[in-house]
């Protein structure tokens, strides 16, 4: 049987924190799969969500492809059931049998501990989340730096900083 | 860029005249990347989609691993949204950009004839259709034939047909 | 305070029947607004639901314009809300206070039994439905006499028919 | 800890057959607590389901009543979820903790095998079936004996045959 | 026909305030039943929905079992359907008829309004309310004697404080 | 064709600052027929949305009666379908064809530059925002010059502050 692990996340945006994270999943499990799961799939143009599903999954792959890992990841978007509870019983209906999970978010470690699926550990190597990314955008910062230069690329093709701006008003 | 091309369908089961119609794409289009899309992603146990888009998904991987191709293809289960007028937009919005797509249905060619996508011709060489399959296992008749050897290995072992015919009496 | 009278219907498409019911109601209520409510907006490209929501409110305005009871008129798409018990309360959330509805439909009458919204009748004066229009496009008939000529005219702009017939092949 | 059982069915409308069943599970079990989960509960005035939850809670409570094991009955309506593959775990998180799980349908059994939860047999012991009995109110026939005489004075003090009648016409 | 009185609440968690409330509409209305209805069902594992409706059932049948109220009881979860000018009649179309409502929540009351049910007043007797448990809990401090002695064992049987804190995290 | 342009808004109250921009869109355009989208429809009885579709739809209705500009605008309440991404193409499926939209929202605008659809600029001329009117309803302030002398009738009849303040309780 193959070696399947998850990892999922928002990826708003992709940042070098989350690839940092693949590589330690790599590193760790050596899986034959990595299922890179997009969270909140049908959520855009919103503060906390600025990235379309498409979007982010073109950040993913630009990024692994120059990392030299994308064959062994799959990339696959997940629309929200707007119910926590059951929430990894969706993804084990959707997905593929995995045989553990990964993700940044203390929530979905907490919401796996109701299943059998066991969660394992990233360590925060750099110090960067994608709030503050997408803070650093609306704040005119260099954000630039945090993410691969490759998704940094793309986000400016699509405007993506004046995109969160102008989402952001009230 | 990236030439991607899009192949849609539900896959309840996926047979042999779905793997044709891939090894067709592939011959006609040579893409970079194909997405196996599976629609429906959240219908199982009912009689027209008796089976999960887990399940879906281990049928068309075993399938592809076994003829080779699946190295260019990425496979992405789709949930419905119940509105037919935007539901290429939503595809759109959810998977990296494409530049055609095809399905073996009349329903998704009309539907993409609203957009700027093309639709591409899949010729039918084998006569089978999932609707018949799917009658072959209701009325215990020979279908592990009209699908790939190792998927008809996987619905045996998840007992497909006695599900099938299960959810299906009134 | 206005007078104002409902009409709910799925116009799937817009005939004559239904050109037939607003004169009658006009002829009857004298109302100072007429709303024509265009249930199942969001269902469209299916063999029950063939136009959208956008392509019926202009067939009703092209047929009630030629007509020129189009000034008391307005037209407004509901979707569903997959609730019949409480769907009458929903459209009055939605809908400016009406004092009367009507409907061609059996069911929508039974619905309104359970609030303190009176229903009127429509005589069927002519010998058409919606169900047999769409009937006589699948069978390649003669279906353009049973709908206003504008409203033929837009549905073949549109290529309606053969829309109809290419969602229906299974 | 509490012995639940579940029981759960539509209950379209609540028969003798249902009855049965109820008492069958009595029998077998001896719970502290039955669970009696109205399915589909936000469907009504449709063909298949005529009925609201709230009529069908007075249907199941008035005949229990009568029946005297009422105090050890929890009735609760449970709306679907539109995804088979994750309604049991759907019902886990919604009612108390149960340890068996009983239907008449085949189909809700089938759902159940990809749980941890057993379910339990009823024996038909009366000839008689929601579907059935919705078809003699359909055709006037005599339907009454088919249901508890406290459910026949129900149904039609609120002119349930008559709904189901008009619901049902095209 | 029976007295029922509905009393609605989230119960995130179920604490003293919530018992004495139903104390005080037993002693002012003596009904036949009391209906909790426990409101956004659906919701868990957020930071103002920490527990499942199923949790939520438990700690109410806890509490109530030591008052001895339990028997003219109904503990029903109600999941949102996030309209809230429709809700009231979607309550009504799930439940059995009721002839007052009592809540703690001043939106609730005002909802009420608009329906022809009234609605009853709570004297707040306990200075405790449910956000303010769960800060304290967030803050460990000592909640557990603002809740019935059989739901701080439950609560803790679950370990619902670290859960609220894990999903609090950002 | 008739030259349709679309002002979308979710007017929470509509106030004189919505009142002007529909004169400046009339005094740019000259339409045909200005199609005013009450945005959120099924949104009601919360802080940010304390008014129904069915009452907002009224306030325009007289607001623009005595503007006398009413004739040619359409006022089509528009539900959430909670996807971004594809909103616009939603707009597009449900109203009939329009070539310009108007929008206060700069949300609004981002999301439409995604389409084909040109949107054009309305000038504040007015100091006024629906966010400011509602916080002076809560503050027990002076909002009634804010709107039109119509519609602060109409909300004072339906005791629309009152409404506001109590469901802002927490």
């Amino acid at each position: 049987m193959k070696k399947r692990i998850l990892y999922i996340g928002r990826f708003q945006p992709f940042h070098l924190g989350h690839l940092d994270a693949i590589k330690q999943i790599f590193e760790k499990e050596s899986p034959d799969q990595l299922i890179i799961a997009i969270g909140s799939a049908e959520c855009s143009f919103d503060r906390k969500n600025p990235f379309t599903a498409s979007e982010r999954y073109v950040m993913i792959e630009e990024a692994l492809e120059e990392g030299g890992i994308i064959d062994k990841c799959s990339i696959i978007p997940i629309a929200n059931i707007n119910n926590n509870a059951i929430w990894v019983h969706y993804l084990r209906s959707i997905l593929p049998d995995f045989q553990k999970a990964y993700s940044d978010s203390y929530f979905v470690k907490e919401i796996f501990k109701n299943s059998d699926i066991k969660t394992g550990d990233i360590q925060k190597r750099l110090p960067i989340s994608a709030t503050q990314v997408r803070q650093k955008m609306l704040d005119n910062q260099e954000w630039q730096k945090d993410v691969h230069h490759k998704v940094a690329e793309y986000i400016q093709s699509i405007n993506g900083a004046e995109r969160l701006i102008n989402v952001g008003i009230e």
